[in-house]
């Protein structure tokens, strides 16, 4: 996507061909960042701290932290830690586990001499990978706008989205925001709810990255999507997940739940895009998924710009409160209208899902 | 309620017998600073910026406010303008019309000579008679919290609660909260989550006002409440009201009806606490109450304590991207569990809000 009219991805090897930038998600969207890392350990830190961020960026990312890892010690025994610590990074994706297994099937096999130079091809090619699944989920999605904008036969069609599921949580495109680009390309009017996603305020990193598009949008605050689908104010509201069952039951951004149930009393139809890569095939339940809690400090302290125009961060709670900071729920499938996926859109749940993947059956 | 040890009402005539002295609360929770209020002017001004807030809390600084006015001029004429004035400072409260209308019934049928003495006089008796509302709810609610505990035999009762309506948002005791101090003071292990309850943050409120009163308690963001009532981690809901209707249907801080289809969703009761004074029996659907629609400004800048220990700002948004900031939802009152009055609990219902209160029949 565009940034001030230029094509830029999230990730991309360095021009020295071996370290690799990412853009600092951390600095956003006040300040567009690049970041230069150069070995395993920042890589991991990049993830655990956010700066980069989004299921299928983190499992890019990983394996990118992986090839670093590789470069200096090619040997199982040094490629079994460097796995072991980039899975520690998030505990609730499952695409970055998945995308660091995937790697090592390749790798282990060959000898440690011809190890560097296939890590490296093989996040060149997944990262590409990821770039044509969101273009595919853009498509299968833009038939739903298209549906909506049909229906209502009003302007614009509104969605709501919580978090960043936008080309910043991916690669290129996104995953919930891949349709809103295909139609606003197409030139269908769209508007987009923004939930601002505290405690990690995701959503003005959505904001931004909309705004840099010239996708016409407005940030709200998490509790007013309730009051906006009762309103009518949305159409439909498309999330993306960090990790999806067989069955269906969708783990996502904290908050989501609470958007589905209102989608749910309000008869809006209430979407998932994803890449199959995050779908957990080995479990049915939502509740199987461990949830990350995360640092207090994420509730009690906001970070933004200060008037002085720089980097800047306030404290919201009286000193003596406890915070307690879960970055995930789970929203059953009975509350999901379909999972938009890169082989197209399907019913939530196990029969959805395997008529679209037959290969998992069984 | 207590601060730093001593009791403390939100609102009081000051020394000279003419002046009202207030808490700031956009000062809190990081300073307790009082502010004096001279005239109408200051008054309103003091509501719409919310230095005071909550429906009871606003209701009673109106008369005070209409106190203010008469004491500068006690003619019918004066009266009207400075009615018309406080009751546009917020329109979804309705028990602020509910005061002023009362309180000019009061005032109009006297000379202008005697109007000002009753004026403060009638300020005064409807701050005691709040007080003494706060501390019934506080009884009726603490028979529901007993009745948590002993269903659930462990410890301690979890209360969940949105936005503030502890005795910052009445003159003591609180609404929603009253309860909670009442349990406490009994000696029955309690925890508070409490939702931040963005844009304004009051829960910052609650959670300083708990902690002034020893009330174990942890602030998590709005977008929390769906995961822990699914994890089993309330036991139940109590919030505030700000409007009523005769039908049961519930107009609070947005947000609210979120944490509602929560509690219908995962069986967890949802009480909302509230003076009969902030129902309207004028109508029965919540589609009627006007929402308010405050400044966007509200989303776009979160103000707290800088790292200097001053107060401070930053933020949030992007420069170019658009805000919209509903203060109100409605939550039906299909979801809500019973009305928590100083008459008692009843069914949130036309029939439920008749039975405690007969006089409105017909």
């Amino acid at each position: 996507m565009n940034v001030d009219g230029r094509p830029l991805r999230t990730i991309w090897p360095a021009a020295d061909g071996w370290a690799v930038e990412i853009i600092d998600q951390t600095r956003l969207p006040h300040e567009l960042q690049t970041v230069r890392i150069e070995s395993l350990e920042q890589m991991a830190n990049a993830i655990s701290t956010m700066q980069v961020r989004g299921a299928p960026l983190i499992g890019v990312a990983a394996c990118y932290g992986l090839a670093l890892a590789v470069r200096r010690d090619a040997s199982e025994a040094a490629i079994d830690r460097a796995s072991a610590a980039l899975c520690a990074t998030r505990p609730t994706a499952v695409n970055l586990r998945g995308r660091i297994a995937e790697m090592r099937e390749q790798l282990l096999p060959l000898p440690a001499s011809r190890r560097v130079v296939l890590a490296y091809e093989h996040c060149e090619r997944i990262a590409d990978e990821e770039v044509e699944i969101g273009r595919r989920i853009g498509e299968h999605g833009l038939a739903l706008i298209e549906k909506a904008a049909a229906l209502h036969r009003r302007s614009p069609v509104n969605v709501l989205t919580h978090c960043n599921a936008g080309w910043l949580a991916t690669i290129d495109w996104g995953t919930a925001l891949a349709p809103v680009y295909r139609a606003h390309q197409t030139g269908i009017p769209i508007h987009v709810w923004v939930d601002e996603t505290r405690p990690r305020n995701q959503g003005y990193l959505t904001a931004w990255e909309l705004g840099q598009q010239g996708v016409p949008h407005s940030i709200v605050v998490d509790n007013a999507g309730g009051h906006l689908m009762q309103a009518g104010e949305v159409d439909l509201c498309i999330v993306g997940t960090d990790r999806t069952t067989a069955a269906g039951d969708v783990c996502n951004k904290i908050g989501t739940y609470l958007k589905a149930l209102a989608a749910k009393d309000n008869g809006v139809p209430f979407y998932v895009a994803l890449p199959s890569s995050s779908v957990d095939w080995s479990i049915a339940s939502g509740r199987e998924i461990p949830i990350e809690r995360r640092s207090d400090s994420e509730v009690h302290e906001v970070a933004g710009l200060a008037s002085n125009g720089r980097a800047g961060s306030v404290r919201l709670s009286p000193a003596e409160s406890p915070a307690v900071n879960y970055a995930f729920d789970v929203t059953p499938a009975r509350l999901v209208s379909g999972l938009i996926t890169e082989r197209g859109v399907c019913e939530a749940s196990t029969d959805g899902l395997l008529r679209l993947y037959p290969e998992r059956r069984g």
